[in-house]
């Protein structure tokens, strides 16, 4: 085998890393000290998605296997990776702090050598929007987004998107969860008949169902036909009915042994979705205080751009959504004997 | 004197503090592990609260006074607190992180239990926002406003309202700056004539007005109506132009020795108004993933009243505003050595 | 059933966690402005404390009970709480911050006022640490510790020692396990002979201990005297060789469906020690910024206390021990078809 | 002028900043998921000592200067960048939770591969802290020392010594203070006669001693004699005691306007060390979670010279100490008028 002695600095590349730092206020002899700063931030942002990314798509390469074996180590694997995802972007949203430390004065002292470059032109970060699964037709200011990137940057992203995203395959592993039954006409409910659910779906739901629209106010009935429009039609952007179904059921019998960790994956991916949108609002938020009103580097009023991106990329709004169709556990339809087995260890 | 032994537990009254948490969930005999947590957060949110009161208050009472005097230590005072209460804020906004250990299913086993009391009804919240600067009239969701809060409460805030606040002693404050003999006339402009600028304060801002609209780009031409505004004219909602004047005055010149303070002054307020717009959409978000599309508590969907207030809330606007006015350093007018001789220690 | 409008002030007990403060300086008529955050920040912490004992208890609780019942929701409720004591204890470390706002001169202004009560006397805190497993003669300091409290805190702290502690608790869920038949007779070992591990513990651990020993450097040769000390006599201090072998068996074959959860509360448990350490290293050190060489208002060297109770009270630390154990992944022993479906969900 | 359109990517070298990285792992063939993230972090760690020494050289420059102008802008650099490295340095030890996200297990899968690389050998960390005044010969663990760094990387860090660091640049800054005239003979104590302190240095610390040591608890008297040894022999391992002096003086009336920038450029340069020693602090526990009592990669057993260092490397320590001298605000003997005018804006 060919191993050798290693050594830090070799093994780092740290030649590399450490002399990749030219700012254009030495070059056009306008010395501007917080230029290293940018520079060196903005390496240091691009150096996490890259990371980002690599664990993005270990997990999307687990999951693409025809079943993820639940006796293997693969789920909890895909449950740690995603939670150092959102550790990874915890530390993004606190090194906001560090470019804030830049006053506005200073950013102005060389603002002007860096047009039209613009932080829109990361594509490692709209990489991996794109395989978490954010859509081009999803995304906010489309046309911007194609004037403001190179064809093959553009291409990189479109690529992404063509393949399975997380949000995709998150979609296959829950049609693929075997709690019920297909149920064959959804428009067929029947009464609860048993003490515990299992032997239909529809039983179970239309069980439910009734339950929930129980449980809500009157100015709160409109969530009553939301109901239907999630769980038994497909009006989802990301997942479908199916999907739905078993991802509110997992939130509901989480303590199932078997649901544990499947509770954990969708929470986890809540978590990236929020890590995601504070960094976004915080990012908003120091660019106005940065240029205010002014025209970005990029040619854009960059808050409008962050603003309106803030309320779109969502990229599990789905699973958010199930929170609106939740009832008390004290009220949750008991289970039958058979589906604790098939739920538990014993 | 006074003086005798002093106990940590009589000190802190513990038994005061340890002995304030009452579940309904106990009361009502439908035990809820998580509201212990829902109570003691909100109480931990309450304390806080009011330090920042005292605070904040304090502040005012400095500012209040005719001149503050910049040889005293009162300056650095001001800024010592409010950078304290920007840390403060930093810890409530981290905080929020103990409250997202709460899972839906774990809120639903009590939720119904409190209504109709709602984190909105925390009037020393509404205090400390009405202190530092928001107006009744400037307050997102008004009506729902009133009828949240309890008379007693509504007349403690408008009396925190009818004090003078932060803002409005900022603006006074600002008004007495002592850099320029006060201007006649504003249409009166004059083209510079001097290597320094101090005289008349017509020909300085004249000048910067000149060199701050050849920095525009063709799209940011606006700009250049908005300045006068925002200067000329008195159109903000909190500083009037005058005052505007100094601030940017303060945010150009910020390293004479005299405009230290003041500087690290604006940008604590910056900086709070930012924590506070942090801590609001954290808050909106944790909502959403609590209740969903649900009616909250206090009968609002809570996250829609939030958002609303995420736009509206901005109390020190007006200094944000002034960023979008700036010109490089290299550009700046020079100051005549009388007026250097004023903001230095010579 | 006697449900009532729920009011918000009158939920959270406000009138009385908001008329809490009393600082000396006012009572002395020697006003120091910081003293309110001095007593207001100890009562944040004391809240927490609380929060943290209900937490602690509500896990020692469920792991009391004779059998966690491993298809129940109990594991999974017990990791959940001990994560959540992690996100309050990192707020709690986070909170100093706001401490350090305080400068030295500031606190000089009211320290001699409140001597003899110092933060050391926080019997909250001692219980908590009891209740988790710090036992007394394992304190540093104990004499000290015995003069600064009074006679009714050191019999609560004596009797939360009395109970079992989590640490126990987790002695004896260890032992539970039940992975491996009892050996009998750990001297004798036998070479393993068939693919798979599991007949028989002796077998499984002697060929685990000489790969581990293969594996060790030549200046690591007292790890194999430790390995014997730690797994098969019972020289821990908190947990028996059986337990040990558990542990280090969780640890190993975390990715089987029926060690995930295990795996995680080992994790958590040595969270809390960190934060724990972590929450010591800061308060000394902001103890010394503070105060110096001087005598804390307990009359100790506040510094030196903390700096000898921070190498000492590591409660999980026979947990922290097992990862110089470890061997690498690939050259883990297989196991058994039998135990991997005792480990899994087939 | 040779400006041209700037393209994000080219600007920051993302080429040679993202292909940078080769797990061992993958040369070797035997897969190693977790190494991306080692690299990864270790390049980002790389990325801010570079920022960090670029702001302390700078730092550094301005200081060098015959005098800083109190007029200029330049001392308000100085703070403003060394709070800039406190806030880089907090972003640091926040980015050990992504650290510690690797379990120990996954390490094992590569960690064999790195010998004999090892963290220690850093060589920017280590100029770091000789250019803000660690001296070789307070290093702890010399040989250690000497033996894991290269030739070249040796007499990078003893050049890096070889100038004058921040320390020895605050001290000759601190003596240069002009607030007395440089007292002749210190035995030649006076008492105070008149209301105010300024025309003789020798009377105004006699004074102030007499006070001192009338504030001390019988425990303390040996506090006399350091208050001797500190502000009158020059024992001080970094600052002499004419430097001691001005930093007390400074500390204890920094309301005044001329004192304001200074405290705060003491009270950043004790942040500074307070981060670094957390950062060594749970960079100890990591290591010690990671690797127990197992060699680390680079031959030493990691924890015990992480242990060694956080004792022995505090830089600012002679300012820390000088906590333990000061005396309660009422009691500080007053300026008199003349030295009130030297210190203010009059």
């Amino acid at each position: 085998m060919d191993r050798k002695d290693v050594n830090y600095g070799e093994y780092l590349h740290l030649d590399q890393i450490l002399h990749a730092q030219f700012p254009e206020s030495d070059r056009l002899n306008m010395p501007a000290h917080d230029e290293m700063l940018f520079i060196v931030i903005h390496q240091a942002y691009e150096l996490w998605f890259k990371q980002l990314l690599y664990e993005v798509e270990s997990v999307a390469g687990i999951m693409k296997k025809p079943a993820v074996n639940d006796n293997s180590p693969e789920l909890q694997t895909v449950v740690h990776r995603l939670s150092r995802t959102v550790t990874i972007l915890k530390v993004l949203v606190h090194q906001i702090d560090i470019m804030e430390t830049m006053t506005p004065m200073d950013f102005l002292d060389f603002r002007d050598m860096l047009r039209p470059a613009s932080g829109f032109q990361s594509w490692q970060f709209k990489i991996l929007e794109a395989r978490l699964g954010l859509k081009f037709e999803h995304r906010y200011g489309q046309e911007y987004y194609i004037s403001q990137l190179q064809t093959a940057q553009i291409n990189a992203i479109r690529h992404a998107e063509s393949e399975k995203s997380v949000l995709q395959l998150l979609n296959d592993w829950l049609e693929r969860m075997p709690f019920f039954e297909e149920p064959e006409n959804w428009a067929d409910y029947q009464p609860v008949t048993n003490a515990g659910h299992d032997a239909n779906e529809h039983i179970f739901w239309n069980d439910y169902r009734q339950i929930y629209a129980g449980s809500l106010a009157d100015a709160e009935q409109s969530n009553r036909e939301q109901f239907n429009k999630v769980f038994l039609e497909n009006t989802g952007t990301g997942l479908s009915a199916k999907a739905c179904r078993a991802a509110l059921f997992i939130m509901l019998y989480r303590g199932y042994p078997l649901l544990q960790l499947p509770f954990q994956l969708l929470n986890s991916l809540l978590e990236i979705d929020e890590q995601l949108s504070t960094w976004r609002y915080r990012h908003m938020n120091m660019v106005h205080r940065m240029i205010g009103t002014r025209i970005g580097t990029g040619g854009s009023t960059g808050r409008d751009y962050l603003k309106g991106a803030l309320d779109k990329h969502y990229i599990f709004a789905d699973i958010a959504r199930l929170t609106s169709f939740l009832i008390e556990r004290r009220k949750l339809p008991g289970l039958s004997q058979k589906m604790e087995r098939r739920l538990g260890f014993l």
